[in-house]
């Protein structure tokens, strides 16, 4: 191939600072409650420091007074201790991130001072309309000494005008180091990939890509991401993750050059533990999902229809969802 | 979005001349040796008639002196009885297609006048050092009437000079109507795709592309593809085809904005035929194809290794593909 773009590190040769992030415990553990065998939450770990991974997301930091420790496994809530039995130290070059909701976390109680908690990185989930709430646990997390991210989500169906009041927000709160490009309908294609990306980038942020794999688009938007100058890519072992789930942490590590990833560990991991979990649970892309895609919706209707009888009712589901 | 590009019809508009080619029969028949249940080709046939698909392609024209009728089904042939038989004489909107390979076809013989076939394009798959022998049939098509595509296989192992070169003598050869990007092996991403179809353009011949999914991007090729002036579309039905198999009919359908197109009846056929269908045969993405695809190898060895005991030894496979 002899055509080279200005813009990606060309066909052999890598951009350091491409970094993954793997989401697997947290993302992946909205399919079962975040209630993993003994182990896994290690073997993932492991794996993650092996492959030469960037960053692991250990869960979500919920608020143990608003869920229950009964209903939910230890990864809704990442305590610190729970992280330090698993981890100890984490005397590695792996980084640490948990995930705070908008009103679900007790920011101020649950997370500590980054010198104190062996986590590295405080990502923060909100919707638009949510951000003057989300900059609280933002500047909260950065006081504490952490890095900090911010997910917008649902932005397929955020108006042009109000998004850009949004990125006008979000590029005057200092705190925020990493602002993600987040396809939660998995519903974008790869122009509308390139039109978020160029308005992101408005604001100064170095930006990050989560995507869903409703249209089996997740890897190559991701791909896309990373050539058009997105940093952090997120992904998850075998793509496991709510509905369709992700980009998998495996095909990314074929795809970038930098010779600190190894792809080895990884399929081992895969193909004992991963691939036995795929066997129980449900997740991936399926025709439900490409049509919740499709028209631009929240993929909860097609997770319930796969979970029952129906689930391969794939007409019926589409005439409920493209009824008006 | 308000981003708009120069090359592509725009968020909401469309290019009429986008069309599909539904491979189902002839790529899907590489699983099971084109032995599909009586009455599955009429379903396909009445499927694409009533989905609004372009073109149908039917199968190949293989040679009976050189293939066992027993070991192949009929699509293996295509003989003009076994068409009629299905379609009549095709009194739709659908056109038909099939395809024919270098030295197993009896082009002479068994490929009529168009005026006399129900067939109204030939397809010639054609490995670059073949394409002398690939023109012969070519000629002999365009001479009988018919529409002329020429897929040049393999090119992801073709050094440019060669190609280049090869793309010369095609762009001299004015039988051919259509000419295809093929990735093969599916180890192809976009700026890849992007490369083949700049060089591809210069021989002024209308293009198509046959994308295959090792990597979780048929779909996002096919659409990248197609923004960017490739105008013949191949997928098949949920995907069916040999190994990782293809770009998914009903994922185009539903990006593809002109009105024609119809994902109700596709829809209905997947659920009842190729869903199925699907629970006895294995076909589309999986790991051992994710392997070959990134190391840019043909499928056969994940092939037989999906056909096997160690259907799921991914680190197995991966260690006898990437040993030198």
């Amino acid at each position: 191939m002899s055509k080279k773009s200005d813009k990606s590190a060309g066909w052999v040769s890598f951009d350091p600072n491409l970094k993954i992030v793997d989401c697997t415990v947290r993302d992946g553990g909205l399919i079962n409650a975040h209630k993993f065998e003994e182990g896994f939450f290690r073997k993932v770990y492991d794996t993650c420091v092996a492959g030469g991974i960037d960053y692991m997301e250990v869960g979500y930091k919920a608020d143990k007074k608003l869920f229950s420790g009964n209903d939910n496994g230890p990864w809704k809530f990442s305590s610190e201790e729970d992280i330090r039995r698993e981890v100890g130290d984490n005397d590695t070059k792996l980084k640490l991130c948990a995930m705070a909701d908008i009103g679900r976390t007790d920011y101020h109680n649950d997370i500590l001072p980054c010198a104190e908690s062996a986590l590295d990185m405080i990502r923060v989930a909100t919707y638009i309309h949510q951000l003057p709430a989300a900059f609280d646990i933002v500047k909260d997390a950065k006081d504490k000494g952490y890095e900090v991210a911010l997910n917008l989500m649902a932005v397929s169906t955020v108006p042009d005008y109000e998004l850009d009041n949004g990125l006008e927000v979000i590029s005057g709160c200092d705190e925020v180091d990493y602002l993600y490009v987040v396809d939660s309908f998995g519903s974008l294609y790869y122009e509308q990939i390139d039109d978020l990306i160029t308005r992101y980038k408005t604001t100064g942020k170095t930006l990050g890509i989560h995507a869903h794999n409703n249209q089996q688009l997740a890897y190559a938007n991701t791909i896309h991401a990373a050539i058009n100058g997105v940093k952090l890519l997120d992904t998850t072992m075998m793509g496991m993750g709510r509905g369709a789930g992700n980009c998998p942490t495996e095909l990314l590590v074929g795809f970038l050059k930098n010779p600190k990833f190894n792809i080895r560990p990884i399929l081992d991991f895969i193909q004992n533990a991963m691939y036995p979990l795929s066997q129980e649970l449900d997740w991936g892309y399926s025709i439900p999902y490409m049509i919740t895609g499709h028209h631009n919706e929240h993929p909860r209707s097609a997770i319930a229809l796969r979970g029952s009888e129906r689930k391969d009712d794939y007409l019926g589901f589409y005439d409920e969802i493209a009824s008006p």
